[in-house]
């Protein structure tokens, strides 16, 4: 009760779980510029600048762009509680944990939810959705997580949309686990709305959730019969905060946005194309190292995701415990399995700032040795030199 | 476009306006402390830590305490959004801005809301919620707020808690400009939830809201037959990942965390009783400047709230002209009116870091010298000899 007394004595982790990812010395740094209030006009190019630089982000050119002043499962209410009216026809294919928090969402929204399952591991693919789409009439919404942040998976998302809008619907991504760290382009790709959170790939603090509509979906807005029953998350009234008319809606989280701001204008110097890179070939390494010590990749081949790496837990090994050595011996965060897959995987994040070669060196032989001890097999550093084989080349 | 390549470069403003607050430069360290995942076992003590610390300040030993992962507006709407039903009966007394929100929010969750009008600047008392509920059969909650943070008014919230509580309804408090300046004490006072937020009296940054149930509501709660229409503000979730069990909700905004945990234990050093005197008394000060400068208060006497002090701007006088001689010959910032209210009063916040002796004497000089400026009267100094009187004693 009295450890409150006490300041904050914490472990330095390397974060690599499924986010927060570890932030750069920058970021927290401009957390320190002076607190201005939220209608403070000195304030308001913060909100300008970090609009522009979302924007370069998520491909798209469109206004109704912003973070939302909450973290990424706020950006899942505020995609579907804004176009969803009660009643409305909503489908959801669901490969993992957050493709089924889609539907518990939508179903609290009032909608008429049509789940479709698919097995946790494979991605949602074009031809599932248009079995699914052609079996319903008037389907409002289509749900799909670009990255299963549960399974490691990553869907084609440019083929989805071409069928969700042969059949007249909006097309609803989660980009948590993708936005910053793999190629996704919200117009050319034409996605309805994108949502994603500040703590990943793109390397800012938790606590907001950058969201996208397009032009379709800011049309269905406007077109409601009923308001959008979350005020709070209610696009119109957090745009005309964003917009010029700078009306008062909510209390900007500012030290937040100073970070978050730090966080896009890396992105802007490091190139987003080179930042995708830089992620695909870190995942790469890891992906050779773990394959070396003939551990069995989760995601099905052809759609891994490089953010994050999941890695099937071998027969006889304790999960957990793997897990509290790497924090103990190492103080490197990794993530287990979410819901069923609980205690059968591992999941490896390589994101924002923790996406770099000597964290997946340091993973790699760190777990070779962990597992060595619960008698797998014999360490010989097989995982890192097999890494250092694509790593070396960047 | 381009404004972004640059580094942030923002002036230091003193935040005399209704909130955000300064902020203790302890709080901001604290916010280089290491991240941790929030599922990190050692990332638990600081939940458990900010917990007891929040419940001390909320004058509660309830467990279902804690700071929502959003601004204030969210913990509005998670009070309502968890125990009121579709068709449920609701009586919402409004006397300000944050009333009339109420009654928003409150209708967005299907609420059959009764309102209540007083005139903005007075407060509410327990004799009209008497009325209001003697008028009406089976009400589940009635909302006030107890600081009204658009006119600057401090209603008697003891005595409506017994009106309320006699008609066997839920009160439900927005304690959002007085949690952590004045006095409240939420067990002693029998309020169900009562909800506020970070930047504030609390002297954190803004981006949280904390929100406590007690046992009336935590049944309420239990016993709903549809499901609460937010799962990102679903209570019942977000104590599952608060308690013991630590199941995951959503990523906890971590360094957000961190500060507001320093903030509570500066409340904890300073000590909530001398913490809502130190407000009272630098209120006091502020409030004998400005009558020493003929200056009109704009709240009802005997219920003006001493964190915000709202100010009748005299004829033929340009409020935001004098606001932004204050931002730019100052660094000041003080806040103009909302709704109705606006051009016609000015909200001058002393509240938590910015609650101090030299903050009333420099916001009274540049007063007083800016509205001689624009022909109110010669600067003499009245206003501040006169809080002089008064902040000496301190």
């Amino acid at each position: 009760m009295s450890d409150y007394l006490n300041e904050l004595k914490l472990p330095n982790r390397i974060l690599l779980g499924p986010g927060p990812s570890n932030v750069h010395p920058r970021v927290l740094q401009a957390m320190l510029s002076p607190m201005l209030g939220h209608l403070d006009p000195d304030f308001w190019p913060v909100l300008d600048q970090v609009r522009d630089m979302l924007c370069l982000v998520l491909g798209t050119t469109h206004n109704w762009t912003l973070p939302l002043p909450a973290t990424g499962t706020a950006g899942m209410e505020a995609a579907f509680c804004n176009v969803v009216e009660p009643g409305d026809r909503v489908v959801i294919v669901v490969n993992g944990f957050f493709g089924g928090r889609m539907v518990e969402i939508a179903s609290r929204c009032g909608a008429d939810v049509q789940r479709i399952d698919v097995p946790w591991g494979q991605p949602v693919l074009p031809e599932i959705v248009a079995q699914a789409l052609s079996a319903q009439s008037q389907v409002k919404a289509v749900g799909v997580v670009h990255a299963e942040t549960s399974t490691g998976v990553l869907s084609p998302l440019q083929e989805i949309a071409q069928v969700v809008h042969h059949h007249d619907a909006l097309l609803i991504v989660d980009a948590v686990t993708s936005l910053g760290g793999v190629e996704l382009c919200m117009d050319e790709w034409d996605i309805d709305i994108c949502y994603g959170a500040s703590q990943k790939c793109l390397g800012a603090p938790p606590g907001l959730a950058p969201i996208s509509l397009g032009p379709r979906a800011v049309e269905v807005l406007t077109q409601r019969k009923s308001p959008v029953q979350s005020l709070y998350l209610d696009m119109a009234t957090l745009e005309d905060y964003w917009s010029e008319s700078r009306r008062y809606h909510h209390t900007a989280p500012i030290l937040m946005l100073y970070a978050f701001r730090e966080a896009l204008r890396l992105i802007m110097e490091e190139g987003l194309r080179q930042r995708w890179q830089r992620h695909a070939q870190t995942a790469a390494g890891l992906r050779a190292g773990l394959q070396a010590l003939e551990l069995e990749l989760f995601a099905a081949p052809g759609y891994r995701l490089d953010p994050l790496t999941t890695i099937v837990v071998p027969e006889n090994i304790d999960a957990a415990q793997v897990q509290r050595q790497l924090y103990h011996e190492y103080n490197i965060e990794i993530g287990g399995g979410l819901g069923d897959l609980q205690g059968k995987i591992w999941r490896i994040g390589l994101m924002g700032d923790s996406c770099k070669a000597s964290n997946v060196l340091l993973v790699l032989s760190a777990l070779e040795h962990i597992l060595a001890r619960q008698g797998y097999a014999e360490a010989h550093g097989a995982g890192v030199a097999a890494a250092q084989q694509i790593l070396a080349v960047s």
